[in-house]
């Protein structure tokens, strides 16, 4: 005996999405059966506009709906001289909610990772040097992940940089905002140190 | 700045969800996202299939599909003189889990509690009783959680049944297998030594 065909088609659904196990599936199939019918169908419906209206910006890759420029490549008010380099959308959204940074964006939708396979031309670095070249950019400020993979992604895209006259730079790595030093590497200490400034 | 639109609306419909917060929804839409658009559909349809094409069993409440009978209903190869009364068909399926019930069930579908205002005529007592009266019943067998609730219905059931001849039992309260007794309340330990058993 197992759920409804239906029932059970859900289940995998919700299976295969992070995170999700076999008790959590169970309990969030339960919880679209006891929805109302509007609500499954605004949540069934969104699934397939996510799907099928969700497109890249044709110069940032960030995700742009009804435009092929994102809002912020679009946005006349924001400083078009400055590239935040992210690793991905959900890193740009992290940078937008700060609301630290007023230049744009270039997603690389990864991250140079030879054990992984993925080398500089599987991610969007060549986008961004072809970028560099034709718009007026002063500055491309780095922001990925402190990992190894991160560390060479910036390397490799400061060594393109050289001799270009365009500022490369990489945001700061220290402790974070209101994190118990008890809990942090040595990396991070050591990076702290280094990166110590005049009070 | 946010996501786009169609993004906002699914991670709106994921949060609804019982215990997906903002990090987890961002996380699901991501992943709809970075799925294959079969997998997307098949997602999306089955949220509507769920809901359009499941209905409750007319005799036990049971959840079914494409009959108005349920499969264990149906099973002539079950022992229709035995009704084991759950809580609800997440219940039900534990107990067809453990394959070790071969007779039929009746889904309550909620537990009386006075304190949320639950009583006895919102909950599908009645049914069963008239299903006891209609059927051939021998046994009928109480498997309601061993909470206040569960006690007050289990009573509940077994005052009405009083008289009608039908053997009213009651699954064992105990210590649950491979359980590290340390973690146990004196309420279950109580209960272990009042249904105690010779070796």
């Amino acid at each position: 005996m197992k759920y409804p065909k239906s029932f059970e088609e859900l289940l995998e659904c919700f299976k295969t999405l992070p995170g999700i196990g076999e008790k959590n599936a169970e309990r969030l199939c339960f919880a679209v059966l006891q929805s109302s019918e509007d609500q499954a169908k605004k949540f069934s419906d969104s699934i397939m506009n996510v799907k099928t209206k969700i497109k890249k910006c044709n110069i940032c890759n960030n995700y742009t709906e009804d435009a092929d420029i994102c809002e912020i490549c679009n946005n006349q008010g924001r400083d078009h001289s400055t590239i935040c380099v992210v690793e991905s959308v959900k890193d740009l959204i992290l940078f937008e909610k700060s609301n630290a940074f007023k230049g744009v964006y270039h997603v690389l939708e990864g991250l140079i990772s030879p054990l992984e396979g993925i080398n500089p031309e599987d991610i969007k670095i060549n986008e961004l040097i072809n970028r560099i070249k034709k718009e007026e950019i002063k500055e491309v400020i780095l922001a990925l992940n402190m990992t190894m993979e991160g560390e060479t992604t910036s390397l490799y895209i400061s060594k393109l940089l050289e001799g270009t006259g365009v500022s490369v730079t990489k945001i700061a790595a220290g402790i974070p905002v209101a994190a118990d030093m008890e809990y942090l590497d040595s990396l991070t200490i050591q990076r702290a140190l280094e990166g110590r400034t005049e009070v």
